[in-house]
C-alpha cells in the first residue's frame, strides 16, 4: 500500500501577484481530503484583459472533487486573498468559510453581495485555537501586514506541520493591531516543520523593512507645516495608516473627512470588529464643505489612479461639493503597484495643474510596504526553521530569487508555480503532478474562460477596428449587389480623402455582380469573399487590416 | 507702431515626456518669421491610443502661416525630436531642416521613406557656426546625453540671445563623443541670455547626474563573471553604451553580434558619419549560432518589453537560430520607462522561467540617465545666467518644479505647457495667447485627429465588446420581422445559459413584429429601437452594455 500524500498545488498567486488560491490535500492518491488557502482575485488591465470586471483563478480542477474539499481558510482581507470568495463560493458548493474576526467581516459581505449564505464564514480565534478540517488542524497565527488581523497559517497534518506564512512583513510596532512575535514562530517551529510556503513579493528588496511606526511621525509634521487644505489617499485597507494620517491632522487641528466608498467600508469595519476604539472624529464631506479649508483634512480612496476613485475625481473637479486648489496639499501615503504609473502620475499632473502641491513617498518616508525585504526572509526562514521553503506570492522571478535565497541558506528551496503539484510527505517535496491552471474573467454578469476568444477580439477590435458589412440574398441565390458597410474604430475617410465605407461598397458591388452562383449559395465562402475585398481597400486606403463582421442575410420566398 | 515680438510656442514636449515641437518667432504681431525646433513622436498605449502607430504633435497652428516658417532645427535624433519629419515634412510645405550629421543622416532616411527629397537636410557644422533663418540665427552648440551629436541651440534674434538645451546631462567623460563643455555655455553667455529654455525630464531626482564612464566597469566586470551566452538590452540610439557593452565582451574573449534592427541602424549610421571608429568586431547571427555560447555576446533591442523587438522575441523561443539556455545572463543595461513595467516584467520572468539569470539596474550601476538631475539643472541655470527660466520637455509637474526651482534661485521661471505663447521681448515673458493644441495619430497609413471619435470608438468596443444587428424594412415599411444579430467580444450566452445572439433576435423579432409603420420608416427612430432593445438583453443576460451598429436595408421595389 502506497503512502499517504501531503500535496501543495497553487492554483493563483504563485506566478503572479495577485489572485491567490493554494490548494493542499491529505490522503492516499486520489482520495486527498482537500482544504483551499485564500481564494482572492487579480486586477484587469486594458492590455491584456480590457472590459473584464474582475480576474479570478480557474478552479476547474477542484470541479470534480468537491465532496473532498473540507473548506476554505482566509489569511486577511485584501482583495487578492478575499476577493472571490462572493464569486466562487457557490461554484465551490458553499464550503465553510474560516477566517479571523475583521476577515470574516469581509467575507460575509461579500457572500451576501453575491446572495450567499453569509452564515457560511466562521469565525476563528487566533492560534493557539485551532480549527479541525479532515486530517488538517489549522489555527490562525497572527502577523504583522498591512491590514488588520493577518494571519499566518499553523497547518498540521499527519504528515507533519506546514508554516504559510500568508502577506506578511516584520514590524515590532504596526501602531494598530498585533505586533510581529517571533516567540510565537519559535513556539510553532519546536516539533519541526517540514514546509515554509512563504510570500516573496519583496524579495529584491535588500533593506531591512520599516516599521509602520516610523510613517506617522513624518506625515505629521508634513500635515503641520501645509497652509491649504491635506488630502492624502492610501490604500483603503491600511487602517494603521488611517490612523496615522488621522492622528496628524487632528494633531494639526484639522477636521477629517473620509472619501470614497472603501475608505468607509473598511473604517466601519474595523469599528464593528472593535478593531478601531480611538479613530479620531470624521465630519461628512457635506459638512466639510462648510469648513475652512485650512481646518480640513480628507483621507480619500484611489491611490493607484483608479479612474472613479476619490482622488482622480478631485483631480478632475468636484467630487461632493469639495474641489482642490491652489496651496493646497495632496500626498500619496501610498507606492504605485508596477503597470499604474501612467494613471497616476495623470493624477499627479492635473493637480500639477490646479497649483497643488503634490508630496510622494518619493519625497520622504511616507510610506512603507507591508512585505517582508529580502533579510526579513531571512529571518523568517531562520525562525521556523523548516526543512523546505517553498515560496509564493510572486512572479516567477520572484519565486526563483526566494527559492535561491533558501538554498543559500541551507535549506530545500523549490519553484512551484500555478499547477505545479508537491508531495511534502516525503523526504524532500517533489513534484507529482503538472494541473492546467488559468484566470476566469467576470465579465459584466458573467464568468469568461481565458481563452474563450471574447477578450481576445476585444483586444482585435481595438488594434484593428471593425468594418460591419450586410448583404442580401434571393432566394435563388441571386446576390443582390448592394452591401452594405458600417465601420466602427476607422477612419471615416482614406488616402484621397474618399469615403472609406463607400469604397468598400462600391468594390463589394463589383465583385458581388461577378459572384456566380454555387459562391452566393455557400455562406463560407461568400464571407471569405467579402472579407478580402474590405481587407484589400481597407490596406489600399488606409494602410490597416480591420476585423471583419459578416451578416447574409437570405430571403426566403414569400 | 508696436515693438517686434519673440514668441516661444511650444505645440508638443511641454506637459508630456515626448513628440517635442517648439516655435520661436520674431517679427511685428502676426508677421512673425518662424522657426521650428525639433519635431517628434509619441508611442501610443493601449490605455489610450489602441490600434495607432505613432502619435505625432498637432501642427494646425502652423498651417496657414507656411510662408512664413523659415526652417526646421533638430537638436538630436531620437525619435521625440525627429521622428515626425518624415511624416510631417509634407505639410510644413517642405521646409529645410537644419542639424548635424549624425542626425542628419537620421532625418535623411526619414524623408525617404515617405517618400520626401531628402535634400532638405542641411548639415550644419557646430557652434560658432551659426546658421540664418529669416531674422534667426542658430548655432549647434554640442551638450552631452545619450546619443551621438546632441546639442543646445543658440538662438540668437534681434531682441536677444535664447537657449535651447535641447535634451542633456552634464557628462564630463560621456565614453564617445563630445563632454560637457561648461565654458562653452560661460562663453555663450557672455552677453547675456535672455532665457534658457531647458530640459525638466529630471528635475525630480535630487543626486547629481552620474557619468556614462561609470558603467563600463561595472558591466565588464559583470560579463568576466558570467559563464553562459551575456545577453544585454539597452537604447539602440545609446551608442556610447553599445561600445562599452561590446568592449566588456571583448575584454571576456567573447564574439559580439548586435540583433534587432533599431541596433543595426544605429551603429551603422555612426559608422557612417565617422562617430563609431573603433568598435569591436561583430558577428553575424548566422555566424553566432555557430559559435560556443559561453564565448558568445548579443546586443540586443528591446529593453522596454516592446513586442516586436528582439528581447521580447528571445523571451518566447528562437530568434535568428538564437535560444536563451539555463545559466546564460541577460542585462538590461536600462531603465524601464514608466508604462512598460509590465511588459518588462513578462520578459524577466519568461526568462526566469528558463533558468536565465536577469540583471537589471537595480543590482548594481549597469544604467545611467542621459538628462541632468536636478542639481545639474542647477549649474546650467548659473552656467548660462538666463533672465528667465522657460522649462520644457517634462509632464506638467517636470515644469512647474523646474520653473520653483529657478525662482527659488533667483531667476524668473515661467511655465508655459503646449500652446502657450509667450513674448519674450519685453522685461519679461508674457503669456500672450493659449493655441489650441493635441495630438495626431498615425493610424496605418492615415493621419487621425486626437478628437475625431476613432480611437474612442475601438477603446469603447474593446471596454463593451460590439453587436451587431442587421433588419429588412420592405418598401411598404413593413419591417421583415427577422434581425440578425453577430457578436463580438461578448460572450456567446448569457446567465441561463441561453446563446446571447438568439435571445437578442428572439427580442428584435417581437419588438419588430409591433412597430409602426411610421417607425420603420424613419432609420434614427428603428435604430433606438433596436439599440434599446438589445441594451435590455445584454444587461439582463450578462450585465454589460455593448456598442451597437445597427445596418438597416431597405428594400426597393424591383
Amino acid at each position: 500500500m502506497s503512502r499517504d500524500r501531503l500535496i501543495y498545488l497553487p492554483l493563483g498567486g504563485a506566478g503572479e501577484i495577485g489572485m491567490n488560491a493554494y490548494v493542499y490535500g491529505y490522503g492516499p492518491e486520489g482520495k486527498e481530503r482537500l482544504i483551499l488557502v485564500d481564494l482572492g482575485i487579480a486586477f484587469p488591465d486594458m492590455d491584456t484583459t480590457p472590459g473584464v470586471d474582475i480576474i479570478l483563478p480557474d478552479v476547474s480542477w477542484l470541479m470534480d472533487k468537491l465532496d473532498r474539499l473540507e473548506a476554505v481558510f482566509v489569511t486577511h482581507a485584501h482583495e487578492d486573498h478575499v476577493g472571490g470568495i462572493g464569486h466562487l463560493h457557490g461554484r465551490l458548493g458553499g464550503p465553510a468559510v474560516h477566517c479571523r474576526r475583521f476577515t470574516a467581516n469581509h467575507a460575509r459581505r461579500k457572500l451576501k453581495e453575491q446572495g450567499h449564505d453569509e452564515r457560511a464564514v466562521v469565525v476563528s480565534e487566533p492560534w493557539p485555537a485551532q480549527v479541525e478540517a479532515g486530517p488538517f488542524k489549522v489555527g490562525f497565527l497572527p502577523i504583522s501586514h498591512s491590514i488588520p488581523e493577518s494571519s499566518a497559517l499553523v497547518i498540521d497534518t499527519p504528515a507533519g506541520r506546514i508554516v504559510h506564512t500568508g502577506d506578511f512583513k516584520i514590524d515590532l510596532v504596526p501602531v494598530l493591531g498585533e505586533a510581529f512575535d517571533a516567540d510565537s514562530f519559535r513556539e510553532v517551529a519546536k516539533g519541526g516543520v517540514r514546509a515554509l510556503v512563504c510570500d516573496s513579493t519583496n524579495v529584491f528588496n535588500k533593506h531591512e523593512g520599516r516599521s509602520e511606526s516610523l510613517v506617522g511621525p513624518n506625515i505629521r509634521e508634513l500635515v503641520a507645516g501645509s497652509k491649504g487644505m491635506f488630502v492624502a489617499t492610501t490604500f483603503a485597507s491600511n487602517v494603521a495608516r488611517l490612523v496615522s494620517l488621522a492622528r496628524a491632522g487632528e494633531a494639526a487641528g484639522r477636521s477629517i473627512c473620509l472619501m470614497g466608498r472603501a475608505m468607509r467600508r473598511m473604517t466601519e469595519a474595523a469599528v464593528e470588529e472593535g478593531i478601531l476604539t480611538d479613530f479620531p472624529k470624521t465630519v461628512s464631506p457635506e459638512d466639510a464643505a462648510s469648513l475652512p479649508r485650512e481646518n480640513l483634512m480628507l483621507i480619500v480612496t484611489g491611490s493607484q489612479g483608479e479612474r472613479r476613485a476619490a482622488s482622480a475625481q478631485l483631480s478632475q473637479g468636484k467630487y461632493f461639493g469639495m474641489e482642490m486648489r491652489e496651496g493646497d496639499t495632496f500626498l500619496f501615503s501610498s507606492k504605485t503597484i508596477p503597470g499604474n504609473e501612467k494613471e497616476v502620475a495623470r493624477i499627479m499632473n492635473a493637480f500639477s495643474e490646479m497649483g497643488v502641491d503634490v508630496v510622494t513617498d518619493d519625497d520622504g518616508l511616507f510610506h512603507v510596504s507591508g512585505h517582508a525585504n529580502r533579510p526579513d526572509l531571512e529571518t523568517m526562514h531562520a525562525l521556523v526553521d523548516p526543512a523546505s521553503v517553498i515560496p509564493m506570492h510572486g512572479e516567477h522571478r520572484h519565486l526563483r530569487e526566494h527559492a535561491r535565497l533558501a538554498r543559500s541558506l541551507g535549506r530545500e528551496g523549490v519553484v512551484a508555480p500555478n499547477g505545479t503539484m508537491l508531495d511534502l510527505a516525503g523526504n524532500k517535496p517533489t513534484v507529482i503532478d503538472r494541473v492546467e491552471t488559468g484566470r476566469t474573467y467576470l465579465d459584466g454578469s458573467t464568468l469568461v474562460g481565458q481563452f474563450d476568444g471574447v477578450v481576445r477580439d476585444r483586444i482585435r477590435m481595438a488594434l484593428n477596428g471593425h468594418a460591419v458589412v450586410a448583404v442580401m440574398v434571393e432566394d435563388d441565390d441571386q446576390i443582390m449587389e448592394e452591401a452594405w458597410v458600417s465601420l466602427r474604430g476607422l477612419p471615416e475617410s482614406g488616402r484621397a480623402g474618399r469615403d472609406l465605407a463607400e469604397e468598400m461598397e462600391r468594390e463589394l458591388g463589383q465583385r458581388l455582380g461577378r459572384v456566380d452562383t454555387r459562391t452566393a449559395g455557400d455562406d463560407d465562402a461568400l464571407e471569405a469573399l467579402i472579407k478580402k475585398a474590405v481587407h484589400q481597400v481597407a490596406q489600399e486606403e488606409i494602410g490597416k487590416r480591420p476585423e471583419v463582421t459578416v451578416l447574409i442575410t437570405r430571403l426566403a420566398s414569400e
